[in-house]
């Protein structure tokens, strides 16, 4: 990995991590909820959503005070919707990151409420910011909810579940990725270019930016699930294909995926000449999402 | 029931309903989650958060062109938290209101991705208000998201559940009812304050009002379910008893349990003195939730 992503990634994920302990703490749950929320929360991941938005203010030298807070608060959505898609009703698994799911931890029950709770909890968040107004406020309210309901991401899980049963299209594809995934990450780009006060094109530019990384990074996602181990993956490999999932490689070969990867990454970086500065966080962003291996 | 508070409600019911539908519509989510939103939400249900809300405003003789708005809002989170209670590894209920509850018509997982898209929808709701500046938006945001979740109704979900194998005190008991139901009728009366100007006192004395009303709310719910039949329900009788779960009657006695909600029922109309209306709908209220026969 590029250094000055790594120095960056290094630096930032403590942080984003003892934030959303503190803000879960700061709930005051039971026992047992509290627990069971900390428990997916703590269980670590890439953090790519929240390091998004602090990566934007980094690009245009901004900062922030609320930048940590807006970063925990989708975070915390993408960890509710994890906890959600486990359930033995929806994806039925007993492992995420090498570790117990939620609900063979703490029963199916307290994972529903857990999930729930930390929906709110990003509400709650936005809710408390300190530095921007509250026009500022209710916008980022606004973009998170439509970003992670029916519109976004919980319409992108649906139309996935419908999705199984039939072949996709490319394009039918795509539309899943764009919400089931796309659309939380747009957010994150769009929260940052809020706080950093980015013109109209720039913030334009940068929805661009961050469509392509999106489909970017669930190609990705489909690319390593055919070629990695589940020791490596930290989860069964090749469930797709178990499964009979439409994926990219499944509708164009393997090569024809990395060939569409490929692009994608193309047109993020492109969107990105706007930039002045020499060497962009987005950038290095596109280039890790194309060459990780987890 | 009195004929004011009949003509407010039946004046007010059908709107709220239209409200949330089309509030739902204007996602434009994939069939299947529309049709499993709209389900529950076209259940119908008593609306007395909602009601109380409008409320409020007329108790104040104010009006707000976002109440409506916000008085679906709260009434959207009651229905996600119904369908998620009902779900086979909560509650398990097979009806609810005298239909078949979401997850029997659509499934487990589209139930949880509905109640999960009706919660970020209230959130949107909030975030899309016309009249009320984004200071109050935000505030409401923020009512509304400490009163659904680890701090209230969700966090009263877990006590509830917790408090299943145990008996409870009536101390204890009371601060499940505060949480479960007690949170999200407050946030009603709060929010209702907020869009009629409603001073500093006036809000705590209405702060009262609600808490009491909420715990007389229970009361019944628990009286009702040892003196009425399944049918008068629509949802099983005697179920607490079948549970052995704690409630009002079972620690005090029905006779008890009456004089209890006969005192919140008091301690709610007193803290409505400062009101100068003459025939108040928050007193009309109070009397309903102690008379109602479901």
């Amino acid at each position: 990995m590029n250094k000055q992503l790594q120095s960056f990634i290094e630096e930032n994920v403590p942080k984003i991590d003892a934030e959303m302990h503190r803000l879960i703490q700061l709930e005051n749950p039971t026992t047992n909820l509290k627990e069971s929320m900390l428990y997916s929360v703590d269980a670590g991941g890439k953090r790519i959503r929240p390091l998004l938005v602090l990566a934007v203010l980094e690009d245009f030298m901004k900062t922030s005070e609320d930048a940590l807070k807006v970063a925990c608060a989708v975070e915390l959505i993408h960890t509710y919707s994890l906890i959600h898609d486990d359930l033995p009703c929806m994806d039925d698994d007993d492992y995420r990151r090498g570790k117990l799911t939620n609900h063979k931890v703490f029963g199916d029950a307290t994972a529903v409420l857990a999930g729930d709770a930390l929906q709110t909890l990003a509400f709650t968040i936005l809710a408390s910011l300190e530095e921007v107004d509250a026009k500022k406020a209710i916008q980022l309210v606004g973009l998170l909810a439509e970003a992670s309901g029916a519109k976004g991401m919980v319409g992108g899980q649906v139309l996935d579940m419908e999705g199984e049963k039939s072949t996709l299209t490319l394009d039918q594809l795509e539309e899943v990725h764009l919400h089931k995934t796309g659309a939380l990450l747009s957010f994150c780009i769009e929260a940052g270019a809020i706080l950093a006060d980015a013109s109209e094109e720039e913030t334009a530019a940068l929805r661009q930016y961050s469509k392509n990384i999106g489909l970017a990074f669930q190609i990705k996602d489909d690319i390593l699930d055919v070629t990695s181990t589940t020791e490596q993956l930290g989860k069964p490999a090749n469930s797709d294909m178990a499964s009979e999932k439409s994926t990219y490689p499944s509708l164009l070969g393997l090569d024809g995926a990395k060939q569409q990867l490929q692009k994608y990454h193309e047109n993020a970086l492109e969107s990105l000449s706007f930039l002045k500065r020499e060497s962009s966080l987005l950038k290095l962003f596109a280039d890790y999402i194309v060459q990780r291996n987890i």
